[in-house]
């Protein structure tokens, strides 16, 4: 299977290095950054494109854009993991209708496609007979699309709980395990490098509503939006009610749920046992699926991470290939 | 597709109710309890062979035996759910072989051939190129096997560790919550339907140790048996270890571990942070799987009951009926 890869970011480079690493049957055959851009339907030799980055800042060529590489290059699946704003979807959004429309497949780490536009890029896969795949969007390289489609499949689904921001875990875990202020645990996940300069897309539970509402409308077919999930951040957690909430055995966490017979779209800080199997430490996320056979499943794994993420990819892919590409 | 169903115990009968409840497109064609059995090409009303079941004790006429459906009846895969010894593997290995050997695909919910005879039945399984299944033996509900081949696929398992044998889950949990004895713990499960008059099977961890071989023996393709897992059951540990443990805020479970580079297949009672993700509930399985890219992954779910067991086996129907049988 011949792919082309947009974005050298942490993501891109773990990608890259995993495919050129294990012999998955896998051919990249265009790469692009921000910048520039390479081109080789013999396929490209991924140490020297990131030797190049590394020494030059560029993958490749100048002249070469991602939209040339999208249009112009010879590939079954495009990888998508572009640094892309989560709020507006672009410029990712605008390379996966692109490849789609090429009736190529398309795998992509960026939520901001998924969250505003699933219904549309769906729906502009099924047209070209091709496939949009998005697991690296929510949890990490916890497996949760394929075990809705595979592991699960037959059972109906009734309600997902989950931990799907590690920064807020990291925080309110600290807080729970050391007494700190919520201004204390901050700083520490500053210095850890697990929060940004600015951590409000963090702990104030968007980055948590974006995923919910990924899930939302894939598991249930929903149109639902950002604005639609009733969301409360733990920006204004004392420690007095960590305190307590530990006192009677159990802690607080930030949980994004949904309910649709309940009409519930939800992401705040909950009290919650701490025997609870979505009671996780650090930043690891945890999502509880609620079904009518298996009753509750959870998973529990890495939510972020160079290789972790490009494990999600490197699914979607190996998926795209069993089903679409070896069968063709 | 078309199924035969072997077996009409607690899960045969989950299994048949699922299939009636759901709109999954597979008919039952054929159904064999251990005295009777109804064959109809037509496909078989399953209320009323529930029905009959439970006022007469059997499924259908005494003239038609299990191998008469497995050999007679028109389906495309053996649901394979018989009541059968786990250490001896039989009847359910003749049937399944049986089956196999007539082309058609197999889902078995029994631990014993799996556990016995996997590469002679993986291997007539592909010599007739058709699937064999065994998702519910390990970890009941908990979409283990799908987990491990898709929502993985490309990570290489560097070891696993798992609570895999829910009555001692609940023994431990009880002594550890309570400070029971082992005694006192045991005749709760016993009260509660969870222990056997007869525990050892569970208590001495060979419940456990079957599931690991089956694990084992899928992930790396080795060849192990029961006697090659170091074992050591929960029967002897005291009140006092338990507590001693809990002071340090640790616990102990009956871990099942395996890392072929270190030549490890253990079941043995551990001492365990409070916090790691193993440490789950009552009767709760949880599966730790550590890879190489998305490094550790949990699953947690109900390892045992008539539906939960139901969804893993549907769950590999489904999976058959998407590969095999609709895109022939």
């Amino acid at each position: 299977m011949k792919v082309a890869l947009i974005g050298l970011g942490s993501v891109g480079r773990g990608v890259a290095e995993m495919i050129a690493k294990k012999n998955l049957g896998i051919t990249i055959t265009g790469i692009a950054d921000s910048k520039s851009g390479i081109i080789d339907p013999a396929g490209i030799n991924i140490a020297n494109v990131l030797a190049n980055k590394k020494s030059s800042g560029l993958c490749g060529s100048a002249d070469i854009k991602a939209l040339d590489v999208i249009e112009r290059a010879d590939y079954d699946a495009l990888i998508e993991v572009s640094p892309t704003n989560a709020l507006t979807g672009e410029p990712a959004a605008g390379y996966i209708r692109t490849a789609l429309s090429r009736k190529k497949h398309v795998v992509t780490s960026n939520k901001g496609p998924v969250a505003l536009q699933y219904q549309e890029l769906e729906c502009l896969a099924e047209q070209n007979g091709v496939a949009f795949r998005y697991e690296a969007t929510v949890a990490g390289a916890i497996p949760v699309m394929h075990t809705l489609e595979q592991g699960l499949a037959g059972n109906e689904i009734l309600a997902i709980y989950g931990v799907l921001n590690g920064t807020c875990n990291f925080i309110l875990s600290r807080m729970a395990d050391e007494g700190l202020t919520y201004e204390q645990a901050l700083m520490e996940a500053r210095e850890m490098g697990y929060a940004e300069a600015d951590p409000t897309y963090d702990v104030q539970g968007i980055d948590a509503a974006i995923k919910l509402v990924i899930l939302v409308n894939t598991i249930w077919g929903k149109k639902i939006q950002l604005s639609d999930i009733d969301r409360t951040g733990i920006d204004l957690l004392t420690a007095d009610a960590l305190r307590l909430a530990e006192e009677e055995g159990s802690t607080i966490r930030l949980i994004a749920e949904a309910n649709p017979k309940k009409n519930l779209f939800r992401v705040s800080p909950r009290i919650i046992e701490k025997t609870h199997p979505l009671v996780v430490e650090g930043t690891l996320n945890a999502l509880t699926l609620e079904t009518d056979m298996a009753k509750e499943i959870t998973l529990i794994g890495r939510g972020a991470g160079s290789i972790e993420t490009a494990s999600a990819i490197i699914g979607d892919l190996l998926m795209i290939k069993d089903r679409y590409v070896q069968r063709a």
